[in-house]
């Protein structure tokens, strides 16, 4: 029987991490996976999206230019040549990780593999069965087609969004997380009739409410129509792939295309958990401690299939401190606040910290400094898009208790000022940080006056 | 006679806002502008400059595009039409301000003004002479065509290239500092056929070293032809308005402009500062100390005209530091360091702190932390440009003594990190700041070994 420290279920970001650190350390590592190398960021999540919203952002910059001096003839937008030249350049990526996991000495096995017991590993094609010290499940999460309605089968998530032969005119778009509105956006820009259904009142729940409230604003600007308050009841197929939605109130709707992006689950069905004694979240996701393991001493598990906080860089940190703790003689754990995120909608959105209204909610007095102004470019545009900042602060200590933003290059912004925030930086720390001009981000350290309560 | 409690020589960016909070605080303060109230960063500095720029870029756009599935006719570009956008914006910014002042309750005095003695102004148009508590002296700099040479009379200077009638096809730019660099980058992607004329063994002296040589490589691939260790020894005129340029070596050149951007002065002349005991500065500007006092007590100075740090949002919040010490009764004053700046070149540039070279000047043992990767957009592209980041920290105390960037959105980059190394951050608090993924700005928090001496 083969032998190994660890072996990696699962080869996306934080399998691979956590897969190379530990080959680092001088373990014997394995990885399986079933799919393509690189998981969902790389395949078909962050990477892959982040190039479709450069290229629909082209489509208001070629609108801009003429504010400029420029003069652009009618520009008109390729699909398929989008579509493959990112599909070329996540397979290059894949490759890379390939070459990253062999470079650090790593076995990739690329087949389904699933827990046999506490140090055992089933390789479900050959059969093998693998002895492992250390079993790291990293399998992430997939999207799932839900609520179940009459005909949602011909909906699609956004696994296929990346593959769709051909542009749809019109597409109706289901949810109101950030999947959801990315892909809005993108396909917005790109020209399709967008229509975004979601049940909810107000898209982008759990974010600060002034930055929920502009949003909305932003998406309405772009053109898509929003029905929020609604559900789609039941999809029908008409005739040359139309999709005839029927909807809550009763009113119907002709599209092209429905993308359902109403939640994801943790890829845990038939994975051999219960071999070792472990029982799943309701939710379906791998219960784990502050250091991932498992309740299963030799397993462990990080990443969205714990259903924490389900991010690349989350991941890759959760697999970096599994693989130090285990093989680098330096055990630590992943602290998971503040963490920065964005939203790459069309405005963008920045955020790290708490909300005005989970600072209150979990007890703080709060002071607000916000600001909001017309964009530099746009001054010359006439865009009615307004960049907008929030700083949320305990008036007791002086402590920036969230940051958050909308508007161009948010997400850059936010991961920037993320290490002062990181570090329990004051409202007096940002006020004596001079500023850039001209820049949007000074704006984030010459907030003077709180907003009136 | 008049009196009032302060009198602003200069209604630009440090005039106007120790105006504004002067009045704020009660005093009664006059402000004496002899050309457009805004001063050089809103009427013939950064704001139309970094216009420019954006109009500069929707070049590199338009060309980019087409990596992601769009088909763009040839564009073309019209001058005399951003020129005079450009104007009209500036125009509208002017007024902005004038309107701040007159809010605040500042009264304006649109014409030159000069000491004329301590606690005495006098108007040099109508001859009135206004009695003064406070003086504060805000007239700025301006660009000089130096060194003088036969025929220099013949270039303009960043002043004048705001209204050059046509778009020059050949332009020469003399000097090597971030003005000279900036306007060659926007002219060169606007389709001017740039050569750029620097005595100098490299361009932008005083940067880091690993930002200089890379910006250097970047200007050439943008297509512009750099003869640094240079000189202009004549201009001549000739047909059509063609000037004919002889170098130090011999060789000519023949261009339809010549801007000079290869220093600016404090604009002191006949202010009347020997009536008041104030003797300049060999350079010609006004010495003053840390509250930005001259020799004579009820005489302040702030901005370009005492050549500290020649920056907008110093100058700002000199005049704020002064506003509030005469005024609000909280005195206090500008620490000018660290400052973040950016230098809108194409590529971008944006630095925090020491220089590694300035670093060990001073006496630090450095670490350097760098990486350089192709922007995320490029990789569709196919573009040569790479991103570089680095962070120069001291071993000793791990802190951060500087951050350097080049590449797309450094300025909003740098001044967001700033907070950070404002409150002197140290390697750790960068490490352990949770990266946002896909950014740019992940990079700076996920640098993980030195690079090797």
């Amino acid at each position: 029987m083969r032998e190994v420290d660890l072996f990696v279920i699962g080869a996306g970001s934080g399998g691979t991490r956590a897969a190379r650190i530990s080959a680092g350390h001088g373990a014997r590592v394995m990885v399986a996976e079933e799919d393509r190398i690189g998981g969902t960021c790389v395949i078909r999540g962050c990477v892959p999206k982040k190039l479709y919203v450069y290229a629909s952002r082209f489509a208001d910059d070629m609108a801009d230019a003429a504010a400029f001096g420029w003069t652009v003839g009618m520009p008109s937008f390729d699909w398929p040549m989008l579509r493959d030249a990112v599909a070329a350049e996540v397979t290059r990526l894949s490759g890379l990780y390939r070459k990253g996991l062999n470079g650090a000495g790593v076995e990739i096995v690329e087949e389904r593999a699933v827990v046999a017991g506490p140090g055992l590993v089933r390789l479900v094609r050959s059969g093998e069965t693998i002895k492992a010290h250390h079993i790291l499940v990293a399998t992430g999460g997939h999207p799932v087609l839900e609520p179940i309605i009459p005909g949602g089968h011909l909906g699609i998530t956004s696994n296929e969004v990346f593959h769709l032969r051909t542009l749809p005119k019109r597409m109706a778009v289901v949810g109101g997380g950030y999947i959801a509105l990315e892909f809005a956006c993108v396909f917005a820009r790109l020209g399709v009739e967008i229509t975004l259904i979601h049940r909810g009142d107000n898209v982008l729940r759990g974010f600060d409410e002034d930055i929920r409230m502009r949003l909305r604003d932003g998406l309405a600007r772009s053109g898509m129509t929003l029905k929020l308050g609604q559900t789609i009841t039941r999809i029908d197929e008409g005739q040359h792939g139309v999709r005839h939605l029927t909807l809550q109130d009763g009113t119907t709707l002709d599209v092209d295309a429905v993308l359902v992006a109403t939640g994801r689950r943790a890829n845990t069905k038939g994975l051999g958990l219960e071999t070792a004694g472990i029982a799943l979240n309701p939710d379906g996701s791998i219960p784990v401690d502050a250091a991932s393991q498992t309740i299963c001493p030799t397993i462990y598990a990080v990443g969205d299939v714990t259903n924490r906080v389900n991010l690349t860089p989350v991941a890759i940190r959760e697999g970096h401190a599994v693989a130090d703790s285990l093989f680098g003689g330096k055990p630590w754990t992943v602290k998971h606040y503040p963490i920065a995120t964005a939203v790459f909608t069309t405005p963008e959105i920045g955020t790290i910290g708490l909300s005005e209204q989970d600072a209150v909610k979990v007890g703080h007095a709060v002071t607000v400094f916000d600001t909001q102004f017309r964009p530099m470019r746009a001054t010359m545009t006439g865009r009615e898009d307004r960049t907008y900042m929030k700083l949320v602060v305990d008036p007791d200590t002086d402590k920036v208790l969230g940051a958050h933003m909308l508007g161009p290059d948010a997400g850059e912004i936010i991961q920037s000022l993320g290490v002062a925030v990181t570090m329990g930086a004051t409202k007096a720390d940002f006020d004596r940080t001079i500023a850039l001009h001209p820049s949007a981000a000074e704006e984030f350290v010459t907030m003077r006056s709180p907003r009136k309560g």
